[in-house]
């Protein structure tokens, strides 16, 4: 077997669909985000303006945050030095771990390396343990939950996307005995549009569903104390399990679960994803802690996150640059076309000094291509002003369709 | 269903069996490793000394590490912002990418969030992607492997642990026309024995196998340069691809792959764990970056560390305490039962401030039960006098069998 031909070949076709990604090499600069350093060519740099960054908040360059991991590095050193069980376990985690069930109002919470790791392992545990468990899934749920599932080999059922009468219909079809899990997301990150979580948990609770909820695009965003789209709602009882993220708007990394007491500790002693891997670092608990503690607080970053969000919906639509409506923070700018996708993205960075990456295949599905805009907090006016001239120029020049402002 | 009961008769299980794991909750101590504070109940905190860590050789406070995190964050601030394809990539990333491909002398590598995640998306994508695939497995091979074996759902064949008759008779038995690979480790965790690498490469060659070794206990520590135990022994070049951590020798946290540019691409391009999932915080690329560069060229530390393993080994066999022999720094005084494992252990840290943690299925095979010692280049003479007369006075209580010294 010439296993070299074989990933050769792989690559070439990525390339001759416009799918082959090229990673910007960035170098984000504490204080002066969302600006960052684009190192060109190995030697060159240039100046850029970050628009496509999950640091939604800017958190990621808070002093408060930052202050905290200088902090925990100072007491505790760089790495955890072993997994949860052996010698791992830090006192940040423990606090931070507090600190989450809080959060969401659960009795518990557990820690993973990453997002992706806490959706893979949790669903993957209980579809993988709890005897004829059934999952019903909404069709665009997050890879990491698919991951989960598949390797769960549970039965699955996919519900078409945000559809109730689909999801009713499909567990009202199901063997009445079997547990289920409803796995879904609130807000969902490449169309952004919000899941009706209040309708979904009315229909599991008839059916006796446990219901799972990703809500890692929206924990640190929404509701009063950054609990997420549940919190806003006032319905974060009626969730089994809470998933968020400490990567995304509270800027640093790693992924948690909350629920009860026993799904937690149950989790935390049967989930291979989560005992056979070594602790996050000391000082990346400490900073999501710092992190979390102040979003909790202050109202001031997610206000300003919506007024800029606002301001760049609204330059883009006198332009007459269609974006995807949607409830949440992010703002699609469909291409609809691979390729074009990314010239355009090029061209931003290159002549622009704007930086959004082309959102292609199998991020999003072919014919799906866009430019996902993620204004946070951070933006200036000017930052706003320049991205939606440097957008309409290409819209020109690349004779794509408008929209009459 | 009444999830709630199925967790708690599941949980209570556990702990019938002795297997319930309680996290030791301490805080490490920068500047004193291997000396911990235990917190306990919530209030009182206890000084330890930590016999367990997988912070082999002490980086994870060394200044040269510490020194590189604290200036990454003061430089690029606290998280990544994104995934490695959406504005996450750090210009530390592709230094560190290119550090660990000439550690190993292999034309590229790949950063994953930890090794579990590298293990995993690494076997899963090439076992899930190339046609036909089967995969002959150690059976011994940690639980990652195993779980990126199960989810590729490729054929796979499970040879002896490190039984080169076995594995041969295993690969002439299989269809000749498919494309194989041989997954299987250095150095064994929990055994502390090491593969004999040449001749499982030899043999892999025979049948035309591309070879995948993980180094994660290994990384830092064997070889000139730290490369681990294919650089001791002159045979990097053999392997198809090297797997390490940067969350053990060196000390802070995070997995990799190293490999050839198309193989390392193709992965990059193909590999759900690698692209659906926040990059590491450029502060823990930074202090990885440092901590290998600094064990390249540095001898000391690897000295210091056999110095004290074979310290451990001679103290323990005077005291007639019997040790799991091994040619690797790991030191496995066996138990082979649970409960009094466990109870062992709650004594030593309770009563001789010792903290080494029992280590029961199913990390190890019910009946294997052991303490699992990792000495360190920072343990005196004086902790590991006080470990061997702290386990030589509960042998005697425990009557446990004695060694003739």
């Amino acid at each position: 077997m010439d296993f070299e031909r074989l990933f050769r070949a792989d690559l070439e076709k990525l390339k001759e669909d416009g799918n082959y990604r090229v990673f910007a090499d960035l170098e984000r600069r504490a204080g002066s985000f969302p600006k960052a350093h684009h190192h060109v060519d190995g030697t060159d740099t240039q100046d850029v303006t970050v628009w496509c960054s999950n640091d939604y908040l800017g958190m990621g360059q808070s002093a408060i945050v930052t202050a905290a991991m200088h902090e925990a590095i100072d007491k505790c050193g760089a790495g955890a030095g072993g997994t949860r069980n052996i010698s791992g376990t830090n006192h940040y985690h423990v606090l931070l771990e507090r600190e989450l069930a809080d959060l969401h109002g659960k009795e518990a919470a557990l820690l993973f390396t990453s997002g992706y790791v806490s959706n893979w392992a949790t669903l993957g545990t209980l579809l993988g343990r709890i005897p004829d468990v059934m999952v019903f899934s909404d069709e665009m749920n997050h890879a990491s939950m698919i991951e989960g599932i598949r390797h769960s080999r549970a039965r699955k059922v996919i519900w078409k996307h945000n559809d109730l009468d689909d999801l009713r219909a499909k567990l009202a079809a199901a063997d009445p005995d079997a547990p289920k899990i409803v796995a879904f997301e609130s807000v969902y990150s490449m169309d952004g549009d919000i899941a009706p979580i209040e309708a979904i948990c009315d229909i599991a609770d008839e059916f006796g569903a446990m219901t799972y909820l990703d809500e890692v695009h929206a924990v640190g965003m929404y509701g009063p104390r950054g609990g997420g789209v549940a919190e806003r709602e006032g319905i974060m009882d009626r969730l089994t399990i809470i998933e968020g993220t400490l990567g995304k708007a509270f800027g640093v990394m790693g992924g948690y679960i909350t629920g009860s007491t026993a799904l937690i500790d149950w989790i935390r002693s049967f989930s291979s994803g989560f005992i056979f891997t070594t602790a996050l670092p000391p000082t990346l608990a400490a900073g999501a802690l710092a992190s979390i503690r102040h979003l909790k607080k202050s109202e001031m970053e997610r206000r300003r996150h919506k007024d800029n969000v606002a301001k760049v919906r609204l330059g883009l639509t006198r332009a007459g640059i269609p974006w995807l409506d949607n409830p949440s923070h992010i703002v699609p700018v469909m291409v609809r076309d691979a390729k074009k996708c990314k010239w355009i993205s090029d061209i931003l960075m290159d002549q622009h000094g704007v930086y959004v990456q082309p959102i292609n295949y199998p991020t999003v599905a072919r014919g799906a291509e866009r430019l996902r805009i993620t204004p946070t907090p951070l933006h200036t006016d000017a930052d706003i002003a320049h991205l939606v001239a440097s957008l309409s120029s290409l819209w020109s020049q690349c004779a794509l369709a408008r929209h009459v402002a």
